[in-house]
């Protein structure tokens, strides 16, 4: 926890809040923090600063705060990204919020595991949750926009030409396509699929709907190195 | 598991080999392969190719084997890390092995724990075990070189100059630092320290034998999301 994020909830006057709970435990046990001690803070989706801790017992913490710094920029990216398993996808969570995705859509694809779709961590508020860790980790306070498609079809014939037009827009597909660009400027629309790929028709719908395939060399790698590789390449 | 990675063991003829163990669960498990299937199989620091499963059984596969190909070429990189924690060491290694990494030194830092030392995934059989994992992830063949140097100082002012000269030498760190590079040619030295990063001492040490500060912007990423960000932007 590098940003400790705080809510509206936990704000009892402009500048005064008050911490229980999880942050409160990362508190006394991770940073052994003591009375006085100035840690960065941040609102969600607001500004981010310093807070002093004027108080602190065991089962809650009370904080003067001070927040006059923007947070840092969002990438101005749309992810789509098939649903990886669950272990995984709580990690790519954390690491699309740490990175500042500004979209992430989780789409399904052929070799989704329909049983991936059972998971409690696709609820919105077990999504939140590892969306506030990325944050945290990175010292960011706007939640990236999540949706969720449990349609590959009708997504991506209806809805995806909007969202890719007039964007840089990509689908990462290992074969003999151009390799994947860099520093790219502007607004991007990136599909990264599942573990096994993409099959050929899902390209294809994808490509129809302006996508256009780029790979990143013979080696195979998982999602959640996939996706920190090819953002950092194009951004 | 996209290469069955096979070792000189295995052999019994030159194109001839037996399975067990983890990667013949696999094959019944994961790929529910059957006698006359082609699997795609690699030789440790050998040649890739392809293998027909000649006969398979609960305890016992066998298969002959044609290789042919070269695997992908490495990075031509010196990573140097702070060890990590330990179930983050493990990710790690398959990481820098699938990406290609050629040699790895595991380093000590005034922010590693101490506890960290004691894990028993520090022990060659343990590192080797999870590189080949990562080798199965990506296809390739060669394992990356790791060594571990349990005392930063005198690795860093003894050996590390000599490492260091004639390549491009980085030391990540968040601060007033240039952008790290993309698209290096030629060899690279990069130095990624600890959660919580390094110290200005250790630094200050990276840099007078010969690595330069580059920074990844200001958000602070989990090491495990670092490295194939780094990766990615550099080569």
């Amino acid at each position: 926890m590098n940003l400790l994020l705080l809510e509206e909830d936990d704000f009892v006057a402009a500048d005064r809040a008050l911490l229980r709970g999880r942050r409160l435990t990362h508190l006394h046990e991770v940073h052994r923090a003591a009375v006085g001690d100035q840690l960065r803070v941040g609102r969600l989706d607001g500004l981010m600063g310093r807070a002093i801790l004027l108080r602190l017992e065991a089962g809650e913490a009370e904080l003067t705060i001070e927040l006059d710094q923007p947070p840092p920029a969002k990438l101005p990216l749309t992810l789509l990204l098939a649903v990886p398993r669950p272990k995984m996808l709580k990690r790519i969570l954390q690491t699309v919020a740490a990175m500042g995705v500004e979209h992430l859509v989780l789409i399904n694809s052929f070799r989704v595991e329909k049983s991936f779709w059972q998971t409690p961590f696709l609820a919105p508020e077990k999504i939140r949750e590892q969306l506030i860790l990325g944050l945290e980790q990175s010292r960011d306070t706007h939640l990236p926009h999540v949706t969720v498609e449990k349609r590959f079809k009708p997504f991506v014939e209806d809805r995806l030409p909007q969202l890719a037009a007039g964007t840089t827009a990509l689908v990462a597909h290992p074969g003999p396509f151009p390799p994947c660009p860099r520093a790219i400027e502007g607004r991007v629309t990136l599909a990264i699929g599942p573990e096994g790929g993409w099959i050929p028709y899902e390209v294809e719908m994808l490509q129809a709907a302006g996508l256009t395939p780029v790979q990143l060399g013979e080696r195979i790698l998982r999602v959640e190195t996939a996706v920190p590789a090819l953002l950092a390449r194009l951004f």
